[in-house]
């Protein structure tokens, strides 16, 4: 499935940079243009690295202890992007001259993205100049640009000079928050290189100590070496070709990275194509797992299928790193992995490709250790804090109560250890990692709350929605700390966990402890209204005077004091509804239902977390036109840029989130200890709804019919409730 | 009375600098050595003029909205107190050679410090130096060093050379949150120049634009001018002397401050002992009307001048600024104004100076356009919100949950209208700034708070203890805004200021409104343990454990992060036992005496404004042993560094907060609606405590005498109960 954008539009370059952009788990490299643009067109011009990162200071106001004053970065590496064109003595550039026509085309099946231009030169000379572009999933150090020119309507002479830059810096917009306010340089090239006609960049990070090698290595069809660059003879309908072949390797995987790196540049001995081939297998792979089909709306069905790629562009090749908030197709939150990674991406991966899902567990495990000295730092006598926002494990967030103070990261974790143990049965993973970060994250919650008139409550903390911050007994987070010590209990007792839970010292007081307090788990409940208050003092307060709030003062958090702004009922995004989405258990479904009704009347979905969410849980309640509204919106969040940053990067929290409100939204999909079921509610224009799990290592195909005012699963009718998937088919 | 210390030092310089400082209100001089210090020993040599500022960056972690991220800061002037003395040869200096006598003394009915050394230098001469220096209080553009040499075994040659220098930074610690984190250049140099035989330095601060121009001048017996100095033969036993006469002027006073200051500099032609003579006269009329006698304790009592002698060198010349938290004693908390003003330093200074009271609130007036933009700015629709830190009225605090949050500021100038009215019954100053104050304060009341279940709340705001942040329904602070409105009401109504009120636009609803909200304002009360919870949610919070905490993590701010210690009841110092010493018509004396008693449970005190409030509370409630232990460590804070920071700078509000707890908790002091009175409690140790107050315009001592259990005031006898002082003699 191909999505592309015909038609050369010089407003949107930062836009479209971000959604061609090639990236495969380790590499991401946004979809620049080779020869630039010209002065007074902004870029992001860039290149990352899954855990790539430097240390950059970020001093505090007032810096009162404990207050993080530095940071991580994630940073732009030496640029291979760079190729330019002279077609006759005449700098190529659609700037100039004419695109008479202009295309962008991303295929999702072959893996790559193409960019093709007819191109009149200012003194008319025409040339079609077609460009490939593909991260390699399968050998994720390799990214290669197929640089192909054909002349169309002239003689002459063709020149291409193809570069590797490493003098880079990292990108900064002081007006927003959510992206570093400096430009920074965060390299510095150490050493440039030419071996056996590949040219070498190696660079390293000003503090963190990490060094980054680039090569870059050329095949051309119909143009030869010449001075520092390549020249051809241009004949009217005869292609020219330069296959840039470029990798990419780190010294946080890599001990010698100009070694390593020239090992990796064997690439250039096989052909493109078997590069392109083994790329279309790789995806053919993924879709036949991955792929969720809507019958009766292509659109939604495209922004699907978008969104899916993006999340396996997203998603980490290795443990080194989580996935970033913004994947590794820009700067935006400086590269820093949240929640997004275990609550929005983790569930859709989870489902289809458990080995990822595994691979973003094990970072959590790999970066416990900072987690428990991060506990003990802030004053806690025992557990695990995991960071608010981090690459390397440590916390970077500068104003805690919208961060550090967002405990629920911890739970957020905990609940994604849960849910692939429900979904793999992995008891290996269990033994050497899970139980292991299910009781350190237990232990912080015993740590953090007290019993106050017998119930267990959780004070001072901030729950998922950032527009009410350190509050008592956020129901979110007691929700989830709840799930958490009453699974960490369960597991450590769980035959085949036992030696595990043994040898990490695990006592019987303690889980006696973990049970007592998650049974007694204060839950805030009102009565009157019939809803669970998101905290102690939410429904105490004023509703924000959305009537005289202009539409231009939305965002809210770029137009009031933080201060002002938690004195309101008014939610920035899903929160006791995110918790009646994973934890439905937990509330009457009129409790659910009332909840609903009335946090939408207070949230202005400021997040891109938000919508998908409020489908899911609408669609669960059978408000179909509702949740038909929400998903659209959330579908199509990156492709309509309707947040107006999808330039620093996508949003793969939004796009997790838009798979999960399909498949435990439309689909019902749930997973727990007995097992797999559905009670799917299409939205009225879905003919039908198709997609594949696999769970326990089976691969099971679920489709979804309409059957009358009902649906079929599998042919299987359902009659409106809740059918197993282990009692269908096949 | 003088306080004096004896002996050569080294390791208390700082803090000696600070206790030494002279100040007048306009200008401060640390008491830094003339000749500096060897290398190694650090000082923190500085010059201050109130309300003369520099904006400083101040960069936010997470620039969120409504951030503060510029601040003032208080700046180091030219240095004008050097001056270098070689006798035969030899540098004074006592860390070389021989300090044979040492001695500091603060002479403060004089009103001014001396330093004498009997030295010897390393080849064996010796000489007696004196230096004798004076902030004058009369013409506050004056300081003076009388710097006289008496040779004492030798003939020779005395050199000296007198400095000023332009070329100075601000001092900085990058380890304590109180004091700027680095060392900073805030003023160039613009002009040096000799007029008349005296030198000028024009130097200009690098970002607020404000000016300063000092002038130095002198006058010599037995010296005469010689190169860059001074030469004169010693003689023993006769005397030299140098004369240094500094003047200082600022932009924000005059606006050629060259030309100010050349005139300023006519002070030369008056003989310094004229100038002496009018410090003693004016300080004789000072301690007339200011003067505390404590009978039967002599260290007490030397304190007690010494608290009250600091805070009228700390309080403010004219309106341009506030009394600043340290004065004008050093750097500490960059030379802002916080509450300390209003709450602590104001009450004493009301009583015995209220010329002084009234230029203080008429600074928070002509600042009130800047707080009526800051609440707009946050997003208030009405009303004015004070800065909680600032020199020019603009908001500096950079972490605002223990900063811009604590609204109670508004509260407290509200306050502090209100009893200046009292004791001055002002009309004037009511009809042209203090009704406008109230009306601005009550008015950011009602839109801050709101009404639920019929009883008026007040969200989201931080009280005096600044270990409980971003809380709903602070006691201190509703109580507060509870008096602010009622006597904004009030005072609109009262005959004398209904045409100010008129002129204001104040609507009779609107009056209306501020009844009744204060009517419905809910003022937290727990029923089981009988007291007022410091907010909706601080019982519910388990206690600090005191037990398990070493003497070593003390003050906690140093050593926990903040939202760790948010979770807990402790708390930094007096908030609803300040709220009951200063509205103790809000509660029963029982609710009183057990919020006393539970609060001092949890109270570290690790704020210096803290013991006071609990002394004065003590001292009602005739718990005196607690009083009078409180007391003695209050009045001795800074003589005995016993926070660990009077180097940089004096802790005024404990100053004043000290002299308060001595009126209002021993001597029972009370002003009202209908007149003054006296319910007096001593210590034990005192055997009579005599001050004076100006109540109306009327000068009045009070005398307090032991008599048999009870107390008599000038001769009646109280029987513990409470009497009118104007029923009272003369």
């Amino acid at each position: 499935m191909i999505y592309s954008i015909k038609g050369f539009d010089k407003t949107k370059l930062k836009l479209h940079e971000t959604l061609f952009h090639n990236a495969n788990g380790y590499l991401g490299v946004r979809s620049c243009f080779e020869e630039g643009y010209p002065e007074g067109f902004g870029t992001i011009r860039g290149m990352y690295v899954s855990g790539v990162y430097n240390i950059a200071e970020m001093p505090q106001a007032e810096p009162l202890y404990g207050f993080v004053d530095k940071k991580q970065a994630v940073v732009n590496i030496a640029d291979a992007q760079g190729i330019e064109l002279y077609i006759d003595g005449e700098r190529f550039s659609p700037f100039d001259g004419e695109a008479l026509e202009f295309e962008r085309a991303l295929d999702m099946e072959a893996g790559v993205t193409c960019r093709r231009i007819h191109w009149r030169s200012p003194r008319g000379k025409e040339a079609e100049v077609l460009i490939k572009r593909m991260a390699s999933f399968v050998k994720p150090s390799l990214f290669t640009i197929e640089y192909c020119v054909t002349p169309l309507n002239f003689s002459g002479e063709i020149r291409v000079i193809s570069g590797l830059n490493g003098h880079v810096t990292n990108h900064g917009n002081p007006g927003d928050p959510r992206v570093a306010s400096e430009r920074r340089r965060h390299m510095d090239v150490q050493d440039e290189l030419v071996i056996d006609g590949v040219d070498y960049v190696v660079s390293a990070t000003s503090r963190s100590g990490i060094k980054v090698c680039v090569g870059a290595g050329h095949k051309t069809r119909g143009l030869a070496r010449s001075g520092p660059g390549f020249i051809g003879i241009a004949k009217p309908g005869v292609a020219l070709v330069l296959e840039k072949y470029v990798v990419v390797v780190d010294s946080r995987r890599h001990k010698d990275v100009l070694k390593a790196a020239q090992k990796e540049m064997q690439a250039l001995k096989s052909e493109l194509s078997s590069h392109y081939d083994a790329q279309k297998a790789y995806l053919a792979d993924f879709w036949e797992r991955s792929a969720m089909e809507i019958e009766g709306n292509g659109d939604l069905n495209l922004a699907m299928r978008f969104n899916l790629y993006q999340l396996l562009q997203s998603a980490p090749e290795d443990s080194v790193c989580g996935m970033a908030a913004k994947g590794l197709s820009g700067e935006g939150y400086e590269g820093h992995c949240f929640w997004d990674g275990e609550m929005f991406a983790f569930p859709a991966l989870l489902l289809t490709q458990p080995e990822i899902a595994r691979k973003m567990l094990m970072f959590r495990y790999n970066t416990l250790n900072a987690a428990i000295e991060n506990a003990r730092f802030i004053g806690h006598k025992n557990g695990a804090l995991f960071p608010w926002r981090t690459i390397n494990g440590t916390e970077c967030s500068g104003y805690y109560p919208s961060g550090a103070a967002q405990y629920h990261i911890n739970g957020d974790i905990g609940y994604a250890v849960v849910q692939y143990w429900l979904v793999s049965g992995d008891v290996e993973f269990m033994q050497n990692a899970g139980l292991e970060l299910l009781l350190q994250i237990s232990r912080l919650w015993l740590d953090t709350g007290h019993y106050h008139n017998g119930r267990f409550m959780i004070n001072g903390v901030t729950g998922p929605d950032e527009y009410t911050c350190m509050v008592n007994n956020n129901y979110y987070t007691n929700a989830l700390a709840k799930h958490n010590m009453r699974w960490t209990a369960k597991l450590a007792e769980t035959a085949g966990l036992a030696s595990a839970a043994e040898s990490l010292g695990i006592r019987g007081e303690e889980l006696k402890a973990f049970r007592q307090a998650a049974e007694a788990m204060y839950l805030p409940y009102d009565k009157n209204l019939g809803i669970n208050p998101q905290d102690d003092s939410f429904l105490q307060k004023p509703v924000w005077d959305f009537g005289n709030t202009p539409p231009s003062h939305y965002p809210l958090l770029l137009h009031y004091h933080p201060m002002h702004l938690y004195r309101f009922q008014v939610c920035k995004q899903a929160d006791v509804v995110m918790a009646h989405f994973i934890l439905e258990d937990e509330q009457s479904r009129e409790t659910m239902e009332k909840s609903f009704l009335y946090y939408e009347k207070v949230t202005t979905h400021d997040s891109s977390l938000s919508k998908p969410i409020f489908c899911a849980v609408a669609a669960k309640l059978g408000v179909m036109n509702k949740a038909t509204g929400y998903f659209k919106d959330s579908a199509n969040l990156d492709l309509r840029d309707s947040h107006g940053n999808t330039s620093d990067g996508i949003h793969t929290a939004n796009m997790g989130g838009t798979c999960m409100a399909a498949l435990f939204g439309f689909a019902g999909l749930r997973i727990n200890d007995e097992g797999i079921s559905l009670e799917p509610r299409l939205p009225p224009d879905w003919q039908g709804f198709t997609f594949r799990i696999m769970y326990r290592g089976e691969l099971r195909e679920v489709r979804i019919t309409r059957d009358g005012k009902g649906c079929a699963v599998n042919g299987v009718k359902t009659d409106g409730g809740r059918v197993s998937l282990r009692h269908l088919s096949p």
